[in-house]
């Protein structure tokens, strides 16, 4: 019944007219227009490149070559292009005017249009034109025999310039493998700036010469060598792609403190001496990489020359690395225990005329200024930088909402109206496994507050960011994709493109997709869950898992202590991720019952409860074998015995009181077992 | 039925005394005693380290603490395990005598002892330790709900000092990520030696600051920097094993000659001038870098001085690289055709009184014997480099055998008769599809010829090549992986060690092992087939690759062009492997039956049958959507044809003749479709 269901959708002859309904784009492009027929294509297929565009062109075309060969196995015959004019006569003709900058602001249209023997792509640069390769690849559709792009013309461009992805690679390490891949995905989702997060609390992540105890005592061995960086950086330029570092200061100060303690704002007191003479005397802390996840109080003293001398010598070996005009320096969470606790900090602030730790944090970033400045750098900051006497030419990150107690968008729509550009990354955290729908609806121009068109113009645009207390190389890209295709549709298409269920649609494909950049966000879970069942067969546990999502917001890592940055993230939760496969179908056929009441819209529902009593007694059996299967079996049992009394219901046949049926439900609605929850209950409630 | 099955042999109680033949492990141990009682594992369990190991001990036990951490979920307290002697009370006590050297003859010997409370692990060096910690690990038992190692005493050490693994990183350039998680793969399967081939007629992989040329022009801008090559040999070091860097001279040729054709032996002949005058003279090839398969004749001219000094620069840039002793000049497949063509190479010959072409290629091979020297390094080549005036230091590395017309261990037999030192490939070439078991069951030692107990010593070992031609780095770990754990079997293991029914049996839970490594043999097949299957149900395409495998030999590119290099290895044989999964479970079910034909054993084979016919009909459901599908659809009908009748034979219902059930069967036996043959073709003709 799906399979025909499928096929119907799929419109799989290429003699039907193709509707834009059927199309999996995304993001979304501004103006489409469908033409009768098709571009249908064969081993002869070539591209040819005219204009004056980058470098980058080639690269990108013949990957373009490679995976269109790759899904279509038509063994096309054009190898490595490599040069300006080479195939005159080529069916894809690709024009650039100029070659493109990586940086903010450049021009990322492109008009493709696709007729029956020809192919053109215009754009204004060789990054408009790979934009435009990535929705030609996007278009590909197939009958049962053959592939085709249906004809059509797109004219395309985005919405903000600043697309980003932040990939924190302090809290778990990211090989350069991780980096890259997700370099090709973002390429994919037409994102255009890499937000690097390479220091924080539990890591120092680059190689220092001039510093080089950073790495020996900060980062347990695990950091990109400077080559490493410089290989990245080109390999993002090849894919149009932005870097913006980050080094986050003064506060998540641990890991520079762990090599340089000298330069902390904690001291602590020492008493010593004889009964007689009583001698007390202050030392400097000393300091050891952060192994649990939260806010910590370890911050750079920003009293001390040393501090700045320091920061100068690591800022004039790290900007070189980064080609790019961006360069964040962090400044978020510090709280200022230590600061307050320092004599001599005080004393400082007295001196400067700095009344609030806020003002002496002012003080301590403008001094950065001028470092990054040296290297045609502007600083960008988390909003906590933003006070009164910050230059203007900064970029203001905002974070905060409703978790930090401010509504969202507060704090964006101060920094614009202040004269700021901003760039919104509150409402994208996608570490924190809220559903797709909560990032894809969030737009970074806030609603509800009056903004002039000059200020909505500071609002560059708006980033997710990944941060990694609970993710490893292995489960990041889970992770990361596929919602954050949703967040770069949102940043990329017309702000009126917000039809949920469309998007999720078209997020099946793009998400399959996405598999052949090397992202590993489907193939992972099963190596995963045959590790769990101890390598017996997975079916249960894959089917419990499309009930399960892992415990949101801030709530999995209680107290930031349960997991160590070394603990085991191979666990069920590791496994599951937000927006659970089945939930969402077992909503609708709840909904399509209540609505109508028919046998079939019954057995629809009767369906699923099946499925997981018998997945309940799937996974006790499988447990038998496999202790890693023991922390989940107490919700499977929960879920099967609602769904066992649901049944009955469903038939009327229940004898239970309302009470008894209603707590059975209720049992399912439990933050208690295997860092996980049921996202089927609020659809059961619906049934009693 | 199956999982009872399992659970039974799996003896998941404790209680239960474990036997030998319930242990997993691989390769299988010199010496082994199992005692009554078991080590339980717990959060608390921590690792001790006396003794003067080398430093990579440190990063051999982290690395084992994460990995049995994943493995058992257990939140184990010890995080990096940095110092010597750091826990005097753990657990788990490692000593060592002394640190380790990376290289052959090196005594890699440990003993491991478990008790109920304590484990030691006793070797001479770390690189005993780190076999000793993977015999551990693959030790790892569990009842329902907890994980335990059974008490024994294990004392190991290798039969072979040479237990290598190369990859040909030239034909498909493999990246950073393919090698480091091969060599973590080779570590835990206890082989030490890594035979990097970096450059053949397809590209020239190492970056060359003095040569940019050979980069520029002749890897298609993928190749390693210097610093990955530095990066990579420490870490093969760190995991105890030797590189030894091959560059392919002077036959296979053809990127060399790319950036430096003026060092080629192949003349061309211009003519032109005036009707008058008639103009002719030479000049030199040009060449490009070769797309296809097979043997080709750009081959380095070896009168030319020029050649010398290319070849010495490009030495005295790489040999620094590595470390190692030993250093692989290729010299195999050299044809000569372009020497005989060449007149100034012909002279040279007479002129040095080289008579033969094998004689000027040794002349050629002995001028590289000092620039090796130079770097302390031991010249290295494929058997085509033995001749009576090589130096007996060289190594001689064994290739050729029944496919190159000569006795399978024939020439390794003539090398260590002359007193060469040799290592045996022929028989490993993983990358041509052969069954597990030709590879396991094939001895260094040749059978059936006498060598003296001195001429059988310099039998190093082993080396399983893996070329190529065929593989991508989505596909090259299922081509390496599992097989290549049988070979390190033999190549460890003692020569008695040959029940090929008990290595099948613990290489299942070694390959799903693996997968922790990051190793990808198990969980890309998944990603081609849904690839394949246009993201539809890819159950169908699974269950027929459980009986298909991809064309053996030298068969599936036909003449070497059917495939270029870049062309898409995202098909159907590339999601298939040797020894298909359901083939050998369908020949017992034969057999059984055959030998007793209860009603029982009928079921288990028409199983199958009703099973390949359904196959079939979903493969053509699918293909309705799927272009991919239609090529091995022919194939999943001849299947189906040949299953229908066969359950009408089991039932005595079938009313064909003889020859046309044989007919349906021999359609069975082809290479035709997809560039597989179906696995099942042997078993089904004993059923007639």
């Amino acid at each position: 019944m799906k399979y025909t269901l499928i096929l119907l959708l799929a419109g799989f002859t290429s003699g039907a007219q193709i509707q834009k309904e059927q199309l999996n784009l995304m993001p979304w492009p501004q103006n489409i227009v469908l033409n009768d027929g098709n571009f249908t294509l064969n081993k002869n297929f070539k591209v040819n490149i005219t204009g004056n565009p980058n470098h980058r062109i080639f690269g990108g075309v013949t990957r373009f070559l490679r995976r269109l060969d790759g899904r279509t196995g038509l063994f096309f015959t054009q190898d490595f292009v490599t040069k300006l004019n080479e195939v005159p006569t080529a069916q894809l003709q690709i024009n650039c005017s100029k070659s493109g900058k990586i940086g903010l602001y450049e021009d990322a249209s492109y008009h493709l249009d696709i007729k029956e023997n020809k192919i053109t792509i215009e754009a204004t640069s060789d990054l408009g034109a790979l934009h435009g390769l990535e929705t030609l690849l996007q278009l590909l559709r197939n009958t049962n025999k053959s592939f085709y792009f249906p004809n059509s013309q797109i004219s395309d461009f985005p919405r903000f310039t600043w697309r980003g992805l932040m990939i924190d690679a302090s809290r778990h390490f990211q090989p350069v493998d991780v980096i890259k891949r997700n370099l090709d995905g973002m390429a994919a989702m037409k994102m255009n700036v890499f937000h690097w997060h390479l220091v924080d609390d539990q890591g120092w992540r680059i190689e220092m010469k001039k510093h080089p105890k950073l790495i020996e005592l900060a980062s347990d061995g695990m950091y990109y060598t400077q080559e490493e960086i410089k290989n990245i950086v080109k390999y993002a330029d090849e894919r149009g792609i932005l870097i913006v570092p980050e080094i986050d200061v003064p506060g998540h100060g641990t890991a520079i403190l762990t090599a340089y303690p000298e330069i902390g704002s904690k001291v602590i007191t020492l008493t010593g001496g004889t009964s007689e003479k009583n001698i007390q005397e202050t030392a400097i802390e000393t300091y050891g990489l952060e192994r649990n996840a939260g806010i910590f109080t370890p911050t750079l003293d920003p009293s001390n020359p040393k501090t700045y001398q320091i920061l100068s010598e690591i800022f004039d070996e790290i900007c070189p690395l980064f080609p790019g005009a961006y360069f964040h320096i962090g400044g978020d969470e510090n709280e200022g225990k230590d600061w307050d606790a320092n004599p001599k900090i005080q004393e400082f602030k007295k001196k400067n005329k700095l009344s609030t730790n806020h003002e002496l944090q002012t003080y301590f970033t403008m001094q950065l200024v001028p470092m990054l400045k040296k290297y045609g750098k502007e600083l960008m900051g988390w909003e906590e930088i933003l006070t009164q006497n910050l230059s203007k030419e900064a970029i203001i990150h905002s974070w905060k909402g409703s978790n930090e107690g401010i509504l969202p968008g507060q704090s964006l729509a101060e920094a614009v109206k202040k004269g700021y550009k901003t760039v919104l990354s509150n409402g994208y955290y996608i570490d924190l496994m809220y559903p797709i729908e909560s990032h894809y609806l969030n737009d970074p121009i806030p609603k509800g507050i009056d903004l002039t068109t000059e200020e909505k113009a500071r609002v560059l645009g708006g980033e997710a960011p990944m941060w990694s207390e609970l993710t490893t190389p292995e489960t990041i890209d889970s992770r990361i994709w596929p919602r954050t295709a949703a967040i770069a549709e949102r940043l990329w298409s017309a702000e009126s493109i917000t039809d949920v269920a469309d998007m999720r649609r078209r997020l099946e494909t793009v998400s399959f997709r996405l598999e052949e950049l090397g992202l590993t966000h489907i193939r992972n879970k099963e190596v995963i869950l045959r590790n769990i069942a101890n390598n017996q067969n997975v079916k249960s546990l894959e089917e419990f898992s499309n009930v399960c999502e892992p415990l949101k917001g801030y709530t999995r890592n209680k107290n930031g202590t349960e997991y160590q940055m070394y603990s085991p993230f191979t666990l069920f939760a590791d496994a599951c991720t937000p927006d659970a496969k089945d939930a969402l179908d077992f909503d609708a056929a709840v909904t399509e019952y209540l609505k109508k009441q028919t046998p079939e819209n019954k057995a629809k529902v009767a369906a699923f409860f099946s499925k997981w009593i018998t997945v309940n007694k799937e996974l006790n059996d499988l447990s038998a074998n496999a202790p890693l299967v023991q922390p989940i079996l107490p919700l499977a049992k929960k879920l099967s015995d609602a769904s066992q009394e649901l049944l009955l219901v469903l038939d009327n046949k229940s004898v239970i009181k309302p009470a008894d049926l209603k707590n059975l439900i209720e049992q399912c609605n439990t933050k208690d077992h295997a860092d996980v929850e049921l996202a089927v209950y609020a659809s059961l409630k619906k049934l009693i």
